[in-house]
């Protein structure tokens, strides 16, 4: 017989405050599209390591969508899975990032967060008839619309922390430092952090998540330097990620997480990540007239868009969920 | 015993003078969400008092996109409650203001209403399956292509009516006069008109369309007034009602229109009309480098992101319809 | 009795070559929304008349798109009807105008060909439900990216091959010769080359696929040149057929493939005609800020916005399949 709802109430209120940060930590480990709480905690840890900025930002963004989700009465296992927190993990690194740790910052990233998480909501139902889901859409357009917006207004930009654009253009003679560098950078820019150890740190919390999650992490980097270089793209942008994290998100998403483990399924996550490393130059191309953010656009829009396909291509098949 | 088919047609073309002029008025109030002829009828003096040029365009533009509908053999209760005439309303001020008086414009309004018609239906297929309606989208569409492509063509481009574009930026000490203006302006710049007592002739329609719509609408401005205020926007677009109109629509649209009297559903309705101001400010930024306009997108699009996530959050009601 | 399923893949082996080549024909006709081989032909020849580049690079794009359903197992009808393959086409001929036929470019092509069958694949699958095409959408968007993206690779871009920009303003006057030029070069321009004769080749091609094909391009570059005239575009524009391709191809989609041959449909097909052609100029100057290209997007959103109108138009009916 059940327990009355009362009780169970009253139960889950005991367990809250650990359920909920159990939540948070899964948030960002779901982030790289992974639930397991040790894959979680070591890309936290690899985020304080960048710095205590990146670090709050990152737990406070987290903790206010994962808040939010449970106010709002969202679905349950969704919030426990940290699959309403991720977007807000993102949202306040890319702010304070973008504006710097003012108190406007603060503020906007508890705003930014909140709306991240109803718009987790909004795309799972345009996308969910299509088969798809929202990855990392939510923050992209929540911190997108609010770096575009932060110069019209007085108590939120201070001037650029970053005066000094990424260049589309430079040296592209790759040396060996370069080319294990954005390796590891590839896999911590995925949360804009270009230090190459964080990146370790962080491919070693991903190795706890399953072998083919390093693997896809690892061989998309490696696709992304690849397709990067036999472009001609500029060292310095390949050794500091640039090219790579989207590529990292690809191989991780179709080569480990969407798909089953074929050969033509692998083939097809590299054809991905290769196709990211491309995207995100012309993406970068067409945000810079309005001084837009490329963020996690590549990746998002390739895997939606090769997701999309895969019905109609007999050789590929699902990941049996 | 119903009256046969023949008959029906006969008695429903005796009433078609005034049927339609009901459904063009309807059509003004439809810019609003209001159904109600009163309301329409303030609404479109409002206009007229604004203007002969902003009367004239916007009746013209509510008349053909209308008439298009009759011709088409669109929906004939969706057509008289003036469901199909509203984005006319809006395309004509839009060209008129955007272009001037010329003979051109004319033509193009005309164009632009009949086109703008045609697009309400091709919206209504696209966001039905997700409880979605056209909204605006319309008119901003069939606008911002029109006002885009104008400069390119010597008979319709006579130079920028406008020529000092509204500033981003400017001194942010908001006075008492800006307020008030800003919040009666905000009213009537939901039909790109800055004047304080047009806001008021059109809120005593909006009052007439019933309490809840009068408070969505009021509620609405205020909040926008607060949060530009609060993030620190030039007092000059806060007086002329620019960070406003658009917190204006989302307070009518999710406290009024689409959700239930509830609690929790007035402060969703409230966190839309804060997101949807500064979202003017973004949108602003986004459309200046080629010259486009932002209208009523931020309307459109926090309304369609706030209500596509309703479905998944439990604390949130529709409205029963 | 059906033959066993081993004997009939042997018999279609052997016949494999021959439909190959079939498929890849009539890929070139889809781009015109044609499957006949005749058509497919006669439009094949008018590129290779064009140029040896132009010729080469279609038939690369289409051959390699075409392969890449084969391999990846897609439908074997659409395949051999050349809807899997068409997109290739367009992509082949874009980048080798964008890019010169550089090594790069070849390299290019092949990748973009490839990954334009599975961007079909996706579109197909969102747009399903409305009822709608891809239409020439995976080419744009391949094509867009790629080009976009270009200068960012040191391996891929050596300079613009084409210095100067297609001018959005000029003179208006328009001659005798201007009119009857744009009205082939409307039709040659679907796959940009603004070569008058290679248009007539081109038309001949169409009048093979029925007359009411011939009629819809016909007409549709005719409305496409007296609605560029009648809002007063430069005449140079309008000689080169600039103004008058997406024209072109709303007149065959909507005059002759995706609606009923009625008086109603007709009207219906010369307005989409016409406002695609001041969609063109909208495109260009929204795409001028940062580098893209308009190609085909006019004709597709204008076909998309109109057809997804139909259902609740009574007076239009949709083809019978």
């Amino acid at each position: 017989m059940p327990a009355p709802e009362a009780q169970r109430g009253s139960r889950l209120l005991d367990r809250e405050p650990t359920a909920f940060l159990g939540a948070v930590v899964r948030g960002v480990g779901q982030v790289d599209l992974q639930s397991r709480m040790l894959t979680g905690a070591l890309l936290l840890a690899g985020l304080w390591v960048a710095g205590w900025r990146i670090g709050l930002f990152a737990t406070l963004g987290t903790a206010v969508s994962t808040a939010t989700a449970r106010v709002l009465g969202m679905d349950r296992d969704d919030t426990a899975a940290g699959l309403l927190g991720y977007s807000g993990c993102l949202t306040g690194i890319a702010l304070v990032t973008s504006l710097g740790a003012h108190p406007g910052t603060y503020l906007l990233a508890v705003g930014g967060s909140v709306l991240a998480t109803v718009l987790t909501a909004s795309l799972t139902t345009l996308l969910e008839p299509y088969g798809l889901t929202a990855l990392t859409a939510p923050f992209c357009l929540i911190s997108g619309v609010m770096v575009l917006g932060a110069p019209s207004f007085d108590r939120i930009w201070h001037g650029d922390p970053n005066p000094v654009a990424a260049p589309t253009s430079g040296d592209t003679a790759v040396a060996w430092s370069d080319l294990w560098h954005g390796f590891f950078s590839g896999v911590s820019q995925v949360f804009f952090v270009e230090t190459w150890y964080v990146g370790l740190i962080m491919l070693a919390g991903l190795a706890f998540a399953g072998v083919r999650v390093l693997l896809g992490a690892a061989l998309g980097s490696a696709a992304g330097i690849l397709t990067a270089w036999a472009l001609g793209a500029p060292s310095g942008l390949i050794a500091n990620g640039i090219y790579g994290y989207n590529a990292v998100l690809v191989g991780i998403a179709l080569g480990a997480v969407f798909l089953d483990a074929t050969v033509g399924n692998a083939l097809y996550a590299l054809l991905g990540a290769a196709a990211a490393t491309g995207l995100t130059a012309s993406l970068t191309s067409l945000f810079k007239p309005f001084g837009g953010h490329t963020f996690t656009w590549p990746f998002i829009l390739t895997t939606w868009a090769l997701m999309a396909a895969v019905p109609r291509i007999p050789r590929l098949q699902r990941a049996t969920p």
